[in-house]
């Protein structure tokens, strides 16, 4: 019965897609909540993108940006690069009736590293591997997912 | 019935759902738009990002653009990091079982802001605080859902 | 039945839905492949985007980009710009009961289109229209299906 086997996958009973859906979740506050790194710089070096932004005379209007300001936005970018991705991938992903285990820690693995990619991108500026290494383990993750979706599919 | 669960979710029978559909549909064409914005700045001002791209002998290749170009690719740089956001975490919120009112005044109020952010950046350039209340009703109704979900599903 | 119309769209076993997974796991890779041609222009021209990035004395910072290396970037971000807008109209779409051919070759088309853009902006550049085809091919798929969604639930 076809009805059985996306139930199987995409229903509030699976505890991979609960956890999917939970995760997911996490990164857009996550995602969002990058846009307060940024802000808080804009606000401490009053360095706005737009001319209309200025908060006093003093602004300065900067689109090639301020090195505070585009750290975070760095981030932020790297997040578009990546949390889509995993938000599609994963999704797909519980189609292919994954091992539970396996694919709940492949959906936690990747909501740390990229909280971890943002702490030492923009909170704390580490020095490298670690936001290599952070990045690396949410590429190897979402490239996982990627291929083995593809692969169920073919 | 695991079927029955999300059927009454993800169905086009659900309101919540299919109003989902139709506003996560009508950003795409508004986001997709945005490049007619971007493209008319391009062509009026003879400015491009790739020597390939010259028009004539007098096209500029400016990588640090022009601010006629810049401001709605601006706008579409802030959809990418706003709209995406909400397709996912819309789609996940109506597994919460929302009050149908309240999910679809969600959706339409993202909708409206998003074509409002747009509008007042790119097409329009209005004072502020046009635009930052433009952005943060949707940048609301976005982190709203996602900690609606996020606590659904915890 | 309210199951049957969705298990009729997001089901396994529907051809439409299956080809949608297949191409939208594709471009998952795609989209991340694009990542080492950035890698890969780095370190031959050993020029970073972080003071912490540096790999040897000589290394550059440069937030505003080396030419070779922001190419890629360039593709990325169209990327970007175009993909999310897909995988998330691509799978309303499934919902609007496409004839299968149609839908099916739609899937394979926007695909093939964002290989090929990739392919002529960042392995080998080649002169215009090239691009601009392979751009607007995935523009005019991704256009077509969000009227077609929009209009099926209006």
């Amino acid at each position: 019965m076809a009805s059985s086997v996306l139930a199987t996958a995409w229903s509030v009973d699976n505890p991979v897609f609960r956890a999917y859906v939970f995760h997911s979740g996490l990164l857009v506050i996550k995602m969002l909540g990058v846009v307060f790194l940024i802000g808080r710089q804009r606000f401490t070096k009053n360095v706005f993108m737009n001319p209309e932004d200025k908060l006093t005379k003093d602004s300065k209007v900067l689109p090639a940006g301020d090195p505070d300001v585009e750290r975070p936005r760095r981030a932020h970018l790297n997040d578009l690069e990546n949390i889509p991705a995993f938000w599609v991938v994963g999704l797909l992903y519980c189609l292919t009736n994954p091992a539970p285990s396996l694919a709940i820690n492949l959906f936690r693995g990747f909501t740390a590293a990229r909280f971890l990619h943002t702490f030492v991108y923009a909170v704390v500026p580490l020095p490298q591997p670690s936001r290599g290494l952070a990045f690396g383990a949410g590429f190897a993750i979402t490239m996982y997912m990627a291929f083995s979706t593809v692969m169920h599919f073919a």
